[in-house]
């Protein structure tokens, strides 16, 4: 037979070019596609933000799981991978970062012997700390394999995630670091996107400015005492502002300023495409720029069973896609090869279960059991994570290859 | 090093036995585990439960996907194994299932051909069908490709999802399928699993009544073609209900019942052990077969963070669990392979987000970084499709061996 039959969820394995059309229903749906035009668009975009904003870029790979967008990343300037575990380390490291941040604290012996073995053939992996008793783990077990540890105190926020509540707190944890043979302080990390307020703008600049000043008391004390030294703040919602206000501080001038957003690579059609509408407003760059962030991930699916009028049950659910924050909405749908409409903005997918979506359309639309429809989602995170492989395509969603994620 | 340095999250893809200590920090962390002697009893118990009450068993498989609990499940006595998708039929196929139901409507091309091959290889595979387009596109398939299907009409309910909404609907499409030559009518399916009233107990029975006298009413019109014939429905929270009506129905003593729950496998510690309990207390049977089913999945992660008094941050997120239908909630912290309490009721994961879990301990826990927590969850399927395997473990939490999944 002439069709693609899968060893995993909607792809092959080989990452060769295919002929394969997606809208002549030649792969198993449901899949999960990305546009090569507005991935190369989002990666090239991001690169020239960090590059003309003179900071440097270290794409969240958690989002992607993907070493194959990793590579793109690399090879369009970033200057390393953000992970948030010793195995995603260890999968950015296959896919030939040299640099490595691991934007948590790393705990547990198998864990670090993951990350020792990654510095021990020459990748530089940087982690966070915020607690003397990790900072004395991590140095007991670093200083045994004759290795030496760089590491970034994350600084937190009252009533936030991980991190020193205070400068104070961190300079006392950088005291005692220092008199650790293990480890090398190299800096300082941060997350603003834990900060919820009725101004979360001036708290984001406030907070990156108290990061800041951490870094100019540290380096003053003379704690930072890595070859490079860094400071590294930033996920894709305020990675403007971080950017402007690290720079403005002028930080230790031999720091570098290292920015890790990680949505962008995909983009999405919900919060995170509400969230770079509120950068294209605020940010003159990002105006000088151009065209903003595109939307690249997709799901494809079946319109599956028409039971009642205006219900359509669409092949697909939280199996295939984020629900966490909004659900997937249609763009597109398509019935032999042909666009019967892209104008969708009145059907609403109400409800997902495991493998089903509920998809109310409005009268215009006739759907027919096997349309194809098209949806972007929002929270790419989570959405990624539901695939082993995805399909690159083209703008007539030809298939030309598949890539693999690793989760 | 002696640690086990992974391929995939948590797990080495190779099945053989191994010596590794999960409490002793050999493997990365987060990880999920499955309990061995909890899987048996759940296999078992629900083997015997539909033994004693003269029904087959297709257990799920969308719950796993995992082929090593398939095989255990069909060793056991199961008729065969129940899916969502033609992937997961291959899944399935490849574990060795000679018997699946595909309980859904099999749309498209690539998802036909992948059907037709199991056909052709000699595998059983039932699908269902709630519309004449449906019936047409796949009797036109799999004729030209020399196949009969055999096919179950779905029964829906108003407001539902999928499946003819009345009996009548339902006559009128037998009828149609009967005119067409790549398929064969081998019975009746349905999920009331969607109904959702004031008195859920008494809609359950209903429907599952009016299912009975559907397959009467084909059984005497003489539309049942092929040459099994079969009537199926039950999730895992409504299975004694139906298991007792459609055994009183008395459905034509040709017919097979053939139940699908697939959430016992593991069972939990959220809905699905509610749903167990409320099962315990109505059915006799269920309390004459003893213990009840255990929660066999668990996740082991780390204390990464204690942040601020109170509060510590789990080493596990969005990424590692199901947070749809209540968070995963401690049962166990250990520290240097010690248990240092299984009394957490009062200590509470609050939130989630992709990678962190905020946990709230009570003041007699003193958690330490490093510390190792074990958590149970609720909707299992969520949990599994998280991971690319998961560690099967006896009672002392002794890596027994990794098993893989297919998502």
């Amino acid at each position: 037979m002439k069709y693609q039959i899968i060893k995993h969820k909607a792809a092959t394995a080989e990452p060769e070019k295919t002929n394969l059309k997606l809208l002549q229903q030649d792969i198993c749906l449901p899949a999960a596609i990305l546009k090569q035009s507005a991935l190369q668009h989002n990666v090239q975009w991001m690169q020239q933000f960090a590059d003309a904003s003179g900071v440097r870029l270290s794409p969240h790979g958690k989002t992607s799981m993907t070493p194959w967008l990793f590579q793109q990343q690399l090879a369009a300037g970033a200057w390393g991978i953000t992970v948030a575990t010793a195995y995603q380390a260890q999968i950015a490291a296959n896919a030939g970062a040299q640099r490595i941040i691991l934007a948590n604290q790393l705990v547990g012996a198998a864990n670090m012997a993951v990350v020792a073995n990654l510095i021990a053939s020459g990748v530089e992996v940087y982690l966070c700390i915020d607690h003397v008793d990790n900072a004395k783990a991590l140095s007991a077990f670093f200083h045994t394999e004759q290795l030496l540890l760089p590491v970034l105190i994350e600084l937190g926020v009252p009533g936030g995630r991980c991190g020193c509540r205070t400068n104070q707190q961190a300079v006392n944890l950088a005291q005692q670091i220092a008199t650790l043979p293990g480890l090398a302080l190299a800096g300082i990390e941060f997350y603003e996107g834990v900060i919820s307020t009725t101004d979360s703008v001036l708290s984001v600049r406030q907070f990156a400015q108290q990061a800041a000043a951490l870094c100019k008391a540290l380096f003053r004390q003379e704690l930072l005492k890595y070859h490079n030294i860094l400071i590294s703040g930033a996920g894709s919602v305020w990675y403007d502002i971080i950017a402007l206000e690290l720079t403005k501080a002028t930080v230790p001038s031999t720091m570098q300023i290292v920015l890790r957003p990680g949505c962008y690579i995909s983009h999405d059609q919900g919060i995170y495409c509400q969230a770079q509408q509120a950068i294209d407003q605020r940010s003159k760059l990002a105006t000088k720029l151009g065209q903003s962030l595109r939307n690249a991930l997709e799901l494809a699916v079946y319109v599956q069973s028409l039971p009642e009028p205006g219900l359509a049950v669409l092949g697909f659910g939280k199996r295939d896609a984020a629900f966490d924050a909004g659900l997937p909405q249609a763009i597109a749908i398509y019935r032999d090869g042909q666009l019967i409409s892209n104008q969708l903005q009145q059907c609403v997918t109400t409800k997902v279960m495991d493998q089903h979506a509920f998809w109310h359309y409005n009268s215009q639309i006739k759907p027919k059991i096997g349309d194809i429809v098209l949806l972007g989602t929002s929270h790419p995170c989570l959405t990624f994570d539901k695939w082993r492989s995805l399909w690159l395509v083209d703008d007539n969603y030809n298939l030309l290859q598949s890539v693999e994620t690793f989760f």
